[in-house]
């Protein structure tokens, strides 16, 4: 039977989360939780979704609005045996959801201490089989992740230091800036080395984070003193067996961040989203024992994948990392 | 027998006519130009179209790139009745075209004297039938006649001052600017209003061109007298019953462009595209006889329905322009 | 005797109106008041004003950061004759000036309700000699009313409509957005039409208000309907017979609102400022009865100059419009 | 008597230098040469600059533009001892200035090898007394080692890795882009590591190098293995006593490059530039043997001042670099 899965938040995140649950054959949406009747709640209608209120309080703004809802989210999880929590970070559902008795899942917004445990399909699907609680890093951190973990299996990580340079906001918001600055971090390490140590403890990272004027990804800069000397060709080599990384070349006049989500627009996937990680060919460069590389994260859909994985393990769907990842990707157009 | 259809330039507009074609019954694709092997060939090749490279000249380059062309330009529009030139501006194919005899659409770029025939399906399908060349104005000329062509029939129009606040470049451009700065077109009018006219020859239209720092899409502020007063209620209700145009609400949420594409892409269409133009229900107002509108155009894909249609008409595949527009709409997935 | 000014907010426009008075022979700075000892305090201190907390709970915070403060904001205004109110729009100091007894100029961000008195230094100078409250309009009405007050007078106008391409925030801040997207105002007029009829009550003018991605200036394109017939040439005579308009040549590559200010920087002019309206020469254009034109607006200080003026004419200082002006045109390095 | 000095191009750095050198009192601008008769042409001769056309061909146009020409570049460079050249990058005047006999200084669009002596006032002032031909490197360059030479000489650096986020273009410019995009340069390491290493041959340093779509400031992201274990407070210590760095405090608000820039333009400066290094003093962190740090480059103006002392050197007016860059500091309004 497949699992019933609820979305908490139907913005960025939830609504893509939504739709690839809805293209599982083992598990199902019961419906989608909403705070406000804007234009998403609109969408989400029209595309078949159940809606749901948040609250009761928000009851009476959905009918004014003319969009016809399904109840609140107590309702909602009284149906489902999982919930995926996209909500803005700190929301504070957890109550809720443990009450109702359902499973949950958050996105990385939230403190790894929420759940005790920090989800990326490649490294730890196994262990959270069966789980309740999890949380699945951000799309940075999910990111990194991605193409690091892999060479540290293989090549052993001394030392990493990754400069993000960060999309300011999403394409969908139009109040954040900043226009025309760039804006770093101060504090240091960001959050993001902490945050893929959740998921790999003994990595040896420093991450420094800066905010730019635009909206469609986030670009890496990436340091890496490998324990094992190696060659740029042989580390691509290790990246292509690895899924969910996709390869472009400069020289075919992929030269920046626009041309990367051009090429996932001419995919024709739903949103024009990519889930896999971005790396230049041409920008993997071995000097001694360091390698440098960048990397492209399209903020909005990178954990879509690693969300649908965390709920086959959850609701022990499937036992096995690569067969779900597997299942996962094809049904995105997700193809190696 | 379903039309033989070329297309000679493989960038915004090129690939997205190429891929409505390919969504006819009545017609297909008979292969794609490109002058240069860079990501969007390959991205044409993995699609799975017949790659020609434009001159012979470029053949080395395609094969030092790894991929496999089918021929050049002259060999493909010996397969072809009809070519779609999506090349840049003043390209120069038409003799070309006349010698290999096949007939040919040219984008909004060229001039109208190229053609002396300016297509909008709504205007002037019927007289398209069985012409040889054929220009589809630009994304802003073709967004302005949708809106105020049915205005015209209904109300009448006295004068018409558009003034656009348009993009500066294409998503997929990294190269262009300006970053920090708004660019008024000095000339007056603008291109725009006397393209209008090459498709709607009297009306009295001013405009007015202003270039932003956005690459999503243009805006137009309309200010319409017309000949008889109504309301914008009215006005709306001119506008649902024709083709190509979208509603929006301010009031949920969409209150800029950035919302407007966001909706594009929760519609899962082909690259997140909105054929429509997209009107702000709430933007409407009437003041006296004066008609005041906000609409926005998304630059890369208003034409593409325009082309197809031209392509109906110019292969008298279909005489009537209401079954010619039904039929494209429902295969790009744009329901009234 | 000097006038003696408060300053109260010490942001974009409180710091030039400071340091604009302290230019002129006939008025001093008291002093400024902040809310918060942030870097812009720290210049104030650096740039010798007597530095106030706006209220005493804000004391412990200036002490906090050692930034030495004077006293509050009621300490200040016990030694002013007149305090500039350069704080957030709707910040509700009135009854504080009243209780102090204080003459009081505040900026646009405020309702004309709040002084019944608009002022602008060529439309109505005589009028505010000895006014208690005065409100100097918004950067964008003072912009449009510096042009279309001249032409009303020399030509007269029947009607104006004035579409606003506006910055969205300023260069200092980092916060709002948009970065990829243009927003318009949906209400229609907006506020600007209702507000440049604050100070020149009989102008029948529509105004169109729209959001873009940059932070250097504000664009309009205005169309004026004129009562007499003219040309180009004597629209632009009028003008440059008027104070506060400068002129550009996009045929000198002034292409847009970047080589405006940077021609602002070039003129090595404090921080930069343009207090000019910048016109395009080459961008007025006369059609039949209708004059277009296009002029930039640097958001940031052409009140300044107004702001000076209305304190003279509130003070007394000067009765005649003309000398007033002068004397802050010559202070601030505006040269006819 | 003073030293006699053209300016061979008068754009973003020319027009810098020609106004420091002109506030020297042992150096004078014996005039500007220019390739247009553009508004910045306009500005020089309001400025009360000789205005000379880079060539014989040009001449026509300045005098079609109403602009009063007194010779060419080679009429010019008869006056001079000495022309610092501003034009674009390989504009190839070497043989010109060899013929015309005269001293010359170029910008770091150049190669190294074209002088052979790359600058910078605090390593190398005293090798360049009497050189012939001398290279300022680029805003960029010079910013890294304003900080990394204090680094090497007090604590010894191991390694360097600066990862710099570059402004795409400046603020004069609204052509080129990216709107919204980043930009790596794939090749490594970006050609500021050699570059850096022209001024300092023995510092092991990295660089690498992102285009982001701002045109105010670059950021770079330093990070320097020490070979002595130092503090964030001795760091700032060493740069305290070091001239030409300026430190901010987020903790203040200054949180991006805009507050940076808004403090440069509240210090009143000709053109609101920022000669100085900008680096967050809440940005310095020192982990086991480690320093990172983030500093901030006014592209348009950092390499004024090194202009200035590579002419007092290379002229032979002040033997000792320390008085040199004071005198200067001084004149520019930099205090330490």
């Amino acid at each position: 039977m497949p699992a019933k899965v609820a979305i908490n938040g139907y913005g960025t995140i939830g609504k893509r989360v939504a739709d690839a649950v809805e293209l599982q054959d083992d598990m199902d949406v019961m419906g989608v939780a909403k705070m406000k009747p804007n234009y998403e709640a609109r969408r989400a209608l029209e595309r078949g979704y159940a809606l749901y209120a948040t609250t009761k309080d928000a009851l009476p703004k959905f009918e004014k609005a003319g969009m016809k809802v399904a109840g609140t989210l107590d309702d909602l999880l009284k149906e489902a045996d999982l919930v995926v929590d996209c909500t803005p970070e700190e929301s504070g559902f957890k109550p809720t959801y443990e009450k109702a008795g359902v499973k949950a899942i958050w996105q990385g917004g939230e403190e790894h201490a929420l759940t005790n445990f920090s989800f990326n399909a490649a490294v730890n699907y196994r262990e959270a089989i069966g789980q309740s609680y999890v949380r699945v890093p951000s799309c940075n951190t999910t990111g990194l992740i991605r193409t690091l973990y892999p060479l540290d299996v293989h090549f052993g990580t001394a030392k990493v230091l990754a400069v993000m340079v960060r999309r300011a906001t999403d394409p969908l918001d139009s109040k954040k800036g900043p226009i025309n600055a760039i804006e770093p971090e101060l504090e240091m390490p960001s959050h993001h080395g902490p945050d893929v140590q959740s998921v790999l403890p003994t990595l040896n990272i420093h991450t420094i984070a800066v905010k730019v004027p635009t909206t469609i990804m986030h670009l890496h800069a990436v340091s890496v003193e490998l324990k094992k000397a190696t060659t740029a060709k042989d580390v691509l080599d290790v990246w292509r067996h690895v899924p969910r990384i996709r390869f472009f070349r400069g020289a075919e006049g992929v030269a920046s961040t626009a041309q990367i989500m051009e090429v996932a627009r001419d995919l024709s996937r739903s949103r024009a989203d990519l889930y896999e990680i971005a790396v230049w060919e041409d920008g993997v460069h071995v000097v001694g024992n360091t390698l440098y590389y960048f990397q492209a994260v399209h903020q909005e859909s990178d954990v879509v994948p690693e969300n649908v994985d965390a709920i086959r393990a959850m609701c022990e769907l499937e036992t096995d990392a690569k067969r779900s990842m597997e299942r996962t990707d094809r049904s995105l157009g997700i193809v190696p």
